[in-house]
């Protein structure tokens, strides 16, 4: 809600809120912010049947500074125990990109974030192959790249990471067509912050070149997932998926392109949304408050 | 929110406020809810930055029947002079189905309303020619015709249907292709509660047979938008818009029927919003609670 | 191509041609069709790489008979060693609905073909359950019901379709939500002109109630494939696909009556093709001539 | 249709012809082919009952040369009084664009260029400010810019247009919100290889600040047309139309950003089909080859 505008400085805040579901959050959140003197102007919420989790996004216009703010909504953060994030709306997520030889990802992220499409800071792509250096220079990002051909040096790949994670205070990771699977440790410890694109087809297929098992089986539509990365392969909770139609004249090779589109849009329309606090874990699941 | 049910029969309620934007509004709301013993399922709410307004669609289980919800509601009501609408979630809308010779439109609300899909009761479809009295009759429905061939009939038409509003508790009129403009005093009465379907195109088209013009033209969208009946013709608040593709192939003919298929959907979908409350006006414009 | 017409009868003709491809055959075949004093209104051909067969399907308008088409023919379809079919446009195709107790699809066929949109007849709905006889009675269609309980009521539902196939003169049956898995000589037997429908997700599911392992995995899109009915159940070519957007606010309930629709729509659009002779099939996969 | 190749380098032709509407025309131009031993790898036709005119647009692998694929084609070219063009497939348009401040269409522009998915050449942006400076020269392509005050520097402006036109043997021009009207004589010199894009509405809007309008009225849908420039303003014929869906909560600066979105790629998709020669023109309205 706003209300006629105070002669002072506003923030804009975004805050996300999840406990356990019972009644008479909402009222509580809501005084806590009337009391931080907040007016909401955006509010999402949902109650999850499967886990009994309550989920809210806030946005908050208010001249109150983060403290003010924090300590107006820590009763009640308190009793509902509640793991809450409290955010400026449109700041910049310190993002690490990885990457193979791919460019298609590493190009559309690079691309959006120049053009102030997409809310993150990219210090580093770091990658496995040396390939994209040019590709990512051209936006004036720093590259690095780390040859990966045996065990020793993957562990030392993963090492690289852990130290850019914390050298950079990097808040996400993107695998854009990595094509790595990282370790169960890693996974582990970038569990919620780390988000994967793959192709996804109907009905899916299993083995190497998917593109040209799809082709085979004349499907008529083509898409990609993204989703958190888990320990299982493929299989954390999912973020987006997008499809495209395509027909019989379609060759393997115009396939693999179309696919790399929808890689392309649905991998940065995640990162968006994680990186706007739209995206919260529920589970196997993800809550997307759009 | 949902907490482990108690157990005594839960109501399932639509709550619908509106009015002068101002700070605590949703805590006192929630607070208001919280007496009357409902949980919130479902929250959704605006601010119009044009208007100044403030719009809230609630969703509320609740052991309490409607005159506890009211009562518990009424002091926040008062406070902020809302606009309050309380209503059974899922309860039929009576509607009032206004046709001329056209049957798409017509077809598609009662094959929707008997497949569930579509929370309406039609007690009568009113129409100025015979034409579809074998196509209402199909669906169990009465049929009234009264020919409209002058300013006298053409009063009588009208004077039924305020008749028929008043007679069946009419809460919906619908103009599915009625192809006739209602008088000012008609609009006026009607102001809020009649839906009307008309066909778009970019660029619009003025004159007659615009199917035959949007050909002539080439153009590669045709469309439909669902609008609230005012005095100006063709120009209250817009509920739904569709565009489908097109291409150069397509004779006026099939443009034409391509075009009833948009209407179709774009009509039935703005009246199941309307019938489930998700449909609110401010100023020249429509708030729709998805 | 259309000349100024001659002041006599046409007729309008659909041609399919297949054959192994080799240079020549549009120029052999256009010839032909000159020949039968044929104008062509639509032609659209495809070569594949991958079963080097040419695909054509032809409209062509004509004051010739079948004879005189077919003699025209004859001479091109001979020397390539073509498969060929002509057939009149818009003519309705003789199609045997299977049905189980879900109404959805069946309703949609049913509705579809008496609103003018799918050019089929329908001489009968079978089922093995009696739940849909109202519905279908309401379309004047006739309906007949027969257990299956073990494997002799399940041949002799067979051998009921086996006789209704051919008392009919049916050219196309259609397994709509049938639930039942045909055997191997019924499948070989109608090779090629019987169509099932079934739910498509990204991931893929196995096992029993896919719409709820969609609704614990939170996808993002759930919808239908269509496909000619082979021996590997789920696996013939694919004639058509569709996919719907849901999010995380959906109930397994809810997901199951979005899937019915997309089943739904999805069926009576393959149906529709395969009856204007748009669907050729390739090896594994189907060529749509839309 | 492909055969088994020949030892010999194939070119990859493609061909449009336009005449007056004949029978005979397809088996008259399949022949030419076959004569110039090209293989027809894709073939599409139109016969428009509007202006009886015949549309076809080919593709054909041969051995042949242009020289001898034209001789082949000259024959049936000069009986039917075709237009005709030959082009190599894929091969880069010399493409000239003009724009003003609004960086978004330039930059989809050049970025789709620079990723391989856009098949032209741009030689110079030329501009009547200098604001795109920066942006055209990251993608290391000439930029200009040359004020428009009055009159005169207007006809200067013009003046520049025609001579990089015929210096940079120019084939296409794009006004990526060049936001200035053409003199009729630039028109009538640049007919039917010039391309405009403008934001699209329903309803349409009159005067300025359509955006604005478009919100007040609490459009569902908004989106952009790429046309050919003619000297009726905003009334060439369409090349390609997109629209996207918003809702009650965007501020017309959303609006506008959502607008440019389709604005950018609606041009850039007419660019791709003009250049991949799949537009022709059909009087008022265009037929596309997609």
């Amino acid at each position: 809600m706003t209300s006629n505008p105070p002669p002072v400085a506003h923030h804009h805040w975004v805050v996300t809120l999840v406990c356990a579901d019972r009644p008479g959050i909402v009222h509580a959140v809501s005084g806590a912010i009337v009391r931080a003197r907040g007016n909401i102007t955006e509010s999402q919420q949902f109650s999850s049947a499967d886990t009994g989790r309550f989920f809210m996004r806030l946005q908050v216009e208010s001249p109150a500074d983060r403290a003010e703010l924090e300590a107006g909504l820590a009763p009640v953060v308190d009793r509902y125990e509640m793991t809450s994030v409290i955010d400026v709306v449109g700041r910049p997520l310190r993002t690490l990109v990885l990457a193979s030889t791919a460019g298609h990802c590493v190009n559309d992220l690079l691309f959006r974030q120049r053009a102030g499409q997409l809310p993150v800071e990219i210090p580093l792509v770091l990658s496995n192959h040396g390939t994209l250096r040019d590709l990512v220079g051209f936006y004036g990002v720093p590259f690095e790249s780390l040859p990966i051909t045996d065990a020793a040096s993957k562990a030392a790949f993963e090492a690289r990471v852990v130290d850019a994670v914390e050298q950079n205070d990097i808040e996400l990771v993107v695998l854009a067509r990595f094509m790595q699977i990282l370790s169960p440790g890693l996974c582990e410890r970038l569990a919620g912050r780390a988000i994967n694109i793959h192709h996804s087809f109907l009905p899916g297929f299993k083995g190497a070149n998917p593109y040209r098992q799809a082709h085979a089986r004349g499907v008529k539509l083509i898409g990609a997932t993204a989703h958190f990365v888990t320990g299982d392969l493929d299989e954390g909770p999912i973020i987006e998926q997008n499809v495209v139609r395509v027909d019989h004249s379609r060759t393997p090779g115009e396939l693999v392109a179309i696919g790399q589109d929808e890689e392309s849009r649905t991998l940065s329309q995640a990162v968006k949304w994680f990186a706007e606090n739209r995206v919260l874990v529920d589970g196997a699941r993800t809550i997307i408050f759009k």
